[in-house]
């Protein structure tokens, strides 16, 4: 495999996922700031049939118990605080995500993910619109000057379907069991609070030897 | 309730969890590196309790995925080499942490709780010792200078038994769930990676108003 020419970066995430969108909300600021060349690679999926297969429980967000759930809506207000990113709960949470990764994925092969990522983040959690609506996401394109009917068709396609369907075995191969993940050769980052340490190991790593084993953990 | 001189920070902990390991391992140095007076209320409890009452896993260390288990290892492992904290992997894991937890209570009692619970984590985590036998943790009495019998003797009476179901009860009625967590003027942070934010906030708040209602969380 030939080295890219510059530090690359897998971002995965799930447009569900309240930490994804503080991720998605910070990651220009930070590649800005510390002015790291590094590429990202934008990875949408659905955390769902991945949860679904490895463990007990069949929806991703549903924290174990009552507790860990106001802890988690309490740290990520703190965090949106804290970095000055707008919130408003989604009225519907964990708001399906489906439509909006499809589209995503058609974004992606087209070079515009990060701008509809982000609005479509926005949309979800700092305005409460319903992404799972066709005409929500609709709206979102045209905002981004992106032809409706055709994106949607796309998304919308059994090519499109397989293709969410191989990125999710795509996400499991590597070892990426929640979202936001950050995958720098072989090794993964999760949640937003390490994105800051992807960062760091991409640009420390660029040039050094992949880390072909570091799916697979160490061994005790 | 009066206020204190000073800002206070209580510390819970259990003595199996590798992230309190980290944050036992931080927080000197991040109080001395900001000059931060805060009062560290240590309050070791076990976990395992609160999980069996508040979910339906009955063991707190166990991830919900052989990914997430992975992964946490690894986690643990780049933190430790970021931190420069010695790590050996505990041949039994988790180790189960009664006696420790009864003999820091004792110790919190008489005011050498830091002492302990750093050597305990040390002899758990850095040199794998089995802190679940009486003959590790009266080396580590001894080393620490304190008298071996009486204090073992105190740790396994009734009484400290009753005081840990209490800590336990307590760390439920303040919305702890996880370990190791920061509790600061009703205000929860989980997990090593909030230590930083934990610190922040007791300087921050420091003769604000108390959050009362922050255990209960948002209502969105």
């Amino acid at each position: 495999m030939q080295s890219p020419a510059r530090p690359e970066m897998e971002f995965w995430y799930d447009f569900a996922s309240p930490y994804s969108y503080l991720a998605v909300s910070r990651i220009e600021g930070l590649l800005s700031a510390r002015q790291a060349p590094i590429g990202i690679l934008w990875r949408p999926f659905l955390l769902g049939p991945v949860f679904k297969r490895q463990t007990s429980r069949s929806e991703p967000f549903q924290e174990v118990s009552d507790q860990q759930r106001r802890y988690r809506r309490r740290d990520v207000e703190r965090h949106c605080t804290l970095y000055g990113i707008p919130l408003t709960w989604p009225s519907v949470y964990p708001r399906g995500s489906l439509l909006a990764t499809r589209v995503a994925l058609v974004a992606a092969a087209e070079g515009w993910c990060y701008e509809f990522t982000r609005s479509a983040f926005h949309a979800n959690f700092a305005e409460d619109r319903d992404i799972r609506e066709e005409s929500v996401v609709a709206e979102i394109l045209r905002s981004l000057g992106r032809p409706v009917h055709p994106v949607i068709a796309t998304a919308t396609s059994p090519d499109t379907k397989a293709r969410l369907h191989s990125e999710v075995e795509a996400a499991m191969a590597k070892g990426v069991f929640g979202a936001p993940s950050f995958v720098v050769r072989g090794e993964i980052f999760w949640g937003n609070d390490r994105l800051e340490q992807a960062i760091d190991w991409a640009m420390d790593s660029f040039g050094g030897p992949a880390r072909d084993d570091a799916a697979k953990g160490p061994t005790p």
